[in-house]
């Protein structure tokens, strides 16, 4: 049986492992991008999960997890272009690993001390950057969670009694947000009573962004047929295609009718570190409330997700709870653990700073420059092909593109089956077509090159074997 | 200006500086486990940590994250026993690290493969161990969110219409908590659309259980008076003295009036990896859901909470949306991501399958017979040493006493200035004691002494400063 109690010198061998680990999966990631597809049947076969009688000692441990880092898909390569996240930002991942070693739980000073201090900086340089000077905001396991806390505010905006005395509206509510809006907004409609139904998604234009005078006409008729308006959503940096709904436009709306403003800038937010690109969120700082993951184009490790709030105080109102066990030393202010629907919190925190003071304000504005650089890049090799089509000129980050005569969806598969790339396909308008996400800056032109030869490659692979 | 893409010489120097941060951490540990307290002013004029113009090379990075990690409040040591989870299970730490490079997001099987395998088998594990065979889970950020996920499914099964329609109850809903549950249950009734003031929290007995009695009599009168009872909240071990309802006597009100039966074991799951005391937790089998904390009685790095549901198919029925552009690949039952309230979702499941495969089944139960005499060594020595006093026998493992003629906040705050210990104190049933966590099972008895002395010599220095 393996000692229960692990001595130091097991875990000195524990760790002395990781820098060969970590140098083996970089030397394969190296080699091979995107090794080849293996399904669950297959990964069953070669691996037995189960927890064993007898504990396995540490040299079998490390052999172990050896294996399993190398057959896990790798996210930090070019051929990685699922996703709105990808890469891998070294002084992130470091301040990661040292997160892990430290292991402060977020709620109070007393136990996260300098960490609380590093998290408050993050926020008050995000809620500079949006123009929330008299804000505040907290970090939450993700951007759909991040939007939830923001709807929920919205909604004790309206329905001030309902946090004590239930939600029991005397008007069905109704939140609006554009068709191409994260699925979070529906998601949190069901959790927080709002009623998935009575989202309603405004139609966007030809470049996926939010038509205002839809939304003005929708708010003014379910005003007429006594629904109760509460919230609007605008997202900057859509999903597909990365476009940035109109917040001046909406915002006059949301003034008008007196509603709550959600920017949901989960991945548009990285636009704010850039000085005219940022330009794509003005009228950010006139909003209620923001979502903004870093994890997104800012590249840190899964998860960081900030919700900002343009009055203080909102948080508390919404999530704060007596807890003389835990909150019993230091200034609320320092016990963020009041402000978060969280109780044990991981710091999410040190790794975004650690990003920050690596980069400098300099460094993350050259990140957004080096971001669109890829994405014009790759929008101009795949008009230059007559193989290929664009779907879209490329709002931001995203590329949505076709190759002709194939259908996208199978051929998204090919690619991930036969280990040449990772890649989404996604539909818009009735057309369906590749995304290519363009969030790793460390990709670089050849690698964008290879990638769309991939693509032809397995197009052709797939019309032979028709 | 530090270069943006950062190449991978840079990186390498930033990665071979994390065994000698770990190693100089691991030192100041060991030298001073609990440094002395610096309040957020003096921190302020130690540390700059505002956004630099231009970036930090990678050598005055690692100086910058050495100085943070050290002035950061240690919780691996043995002064630490303020909260529920503490220590360090090295396997767990490793597979951490290992988390941070791979930085899968665990919505989809395309993305994260094999980590999806092993996400099922640690919940397959739990499942089997809280006897739900038939039942489905999911790993959520944090004991609160897993609560609020089970509190929206017991809100769907009273109510099934609410996710599309919306939450408009024709009658006040109730929820029931024992008087010592944990404030998350309050603040999800908040978010939920119960309502805070619908909770009803029901008295508990001298050691700290419901009192179920007086929740049938509860259940029946809020009936009679026309109110909707939904959910009732049995903990299994308490924040404070860790303590257990009684599930067995609850479950008989529960399925006399048809309402869901919610267990929170996020601390007392831990009870479940072993044969005999997992007995605190009969009658769990016949449970709706159930809230279980890996980062707390396990030791992995926090977080790792897992909500588990008695029926297969719950969380997709509250939580799955369409999503074309994510879910396009594989079934369903290998995408999480329909079954939880995140998008993005890091990977809190390797860390605690490294546990798992690293202590076996052996190990597991071990590390509970260490835990609770550790527990049971504590509370004898006080009750040996008359300047103490045992505030109720300990149930598990927090042990509940007072230092007579102390006043316990003063002293639980007076040892963490000074550098002593990192405690907490509570209340109940009027009186305010210390609360001991005993936790970490790499605690020694010597180290219990010397917590004990400790507070001892904090003592008597308060009492000379009158």
């Amino acid at each position: 049986m393996a000692a229960t109690v692990i001595k130091k010198e097991s875990s000195k061998q524990l760790l002395a492992a990781l820098p060969e680990l970590v140098a083996q999966l970089l030397a394969a990631e190296e080699e091979e991008p995107c090794p080849p597809y293996q399904g669950a049947e297959e990964l069953t076969r070669l691996f037995d999960l189960s927890v064993p009688e007898c504990g396995l000692d540490h040299s079998d441990l490390i052999e172990l997890l050896r294996k399993v880092i190398l057959a896990t898909p790798r996210t930090a390569t070019p051929a990685f272009v699922n996703q709105l996240y990808g890469g891998r930002l070294w002084p992130a991942t470091l301040a990661e690993m040292l997160t892990a070693m430290l292991n402060n739980s977020m709620y109070t000073f007393k136990v996260a001390g300098l960490q609380i201090l590093i998290e408050e900086q993050v926020i008050a340089e995000m809620l500079r950057l949006a123009g929330l000077t008299r804000g505040e905001g907290i970090f939450c396991p993700g951007g759909s969670i991040s939007n939830l806390v923001a709807m929920l505010a919205a909604r004790h905006f309206a329905l001030p009694e309902a946090r004590e005395n239930g939600l029991h509206p005397s008007a069905p509510l109704r939140v609006y947000a554009s068709d191409q809006a994260h699925y979070s907004i529906t998601k949190n409609a069901g959790i927080l009573g709002y009623g998935r139904h009575n989202v309603r998604l405004i139609p966007t234009d030809e470049n996926g962004r939010m038509n205002t005078d839809l939304l003005a006409a929708a708010v003014a008729e379910d005003r007429r047929n006594g629904c109760f308006p509460v919230l609007v959503v605008a997202t900057a940096g859509t999903t597909v295609l990365g476009a940035f709904d109109p917040i001046p436009e909406i915002l006059e709306i949301t003034q008008r009718f007196g509603l709550w403003l959600h920017v949901d800038a989960a991945l548009g937010g990285g636009f704010l570190f850039h000085p005219e690109h940022r330009g794509r969120l003005a009228g950010v700082e006139a909003a209620d409330s923001v979502t903004w993951n870093p994890h997104k184009m800012l590249g840190v490790p899964l998860s960081a997700s900030v919700v900002l709030f343009a009055r203080k105080g909102t948080l508390a109102e919404n999530l704060s709870e007596a807890a003389d066990y835990l909150f019993q030393e230091d200034d609320a202010d320092l016990n963020p653990g009041l402000r978060s629907i969280q109780c044990g919190r991981r710091n999410d925190a040190l790794k975004v700073w650690a990003a920050m003071q690596y980069l400098g304000k300099e460094g993350l504005c050259r990140r957004v420059e080096l971001q669109l650089a890829l994405a014009r890049f790759a929008a101009l090799e795949i008009s230059k092909d007559p193989a290929f089509e664009l779907a879209v000129p490329p709002a931001s980050v995203t590329v949505c593109f076709r190759l002709r005569g194939a259908d996208s969806p199978a051929l998204a598969h090919a690619l991930n089956e036969q280990g040449l790339a990772k890649i989404s396909w996604a539909s818009f308008r009735g057309q369906t077509f590749l995304r290519l996400a363009c969030v790793n800056p460390d990709m670089t032109e050849e690698d964008l090159r290879a990638l769309l030869r991939n693509v032809k490659y397995a197009g052709e692979r797939q019309q032979n074997a028709h």
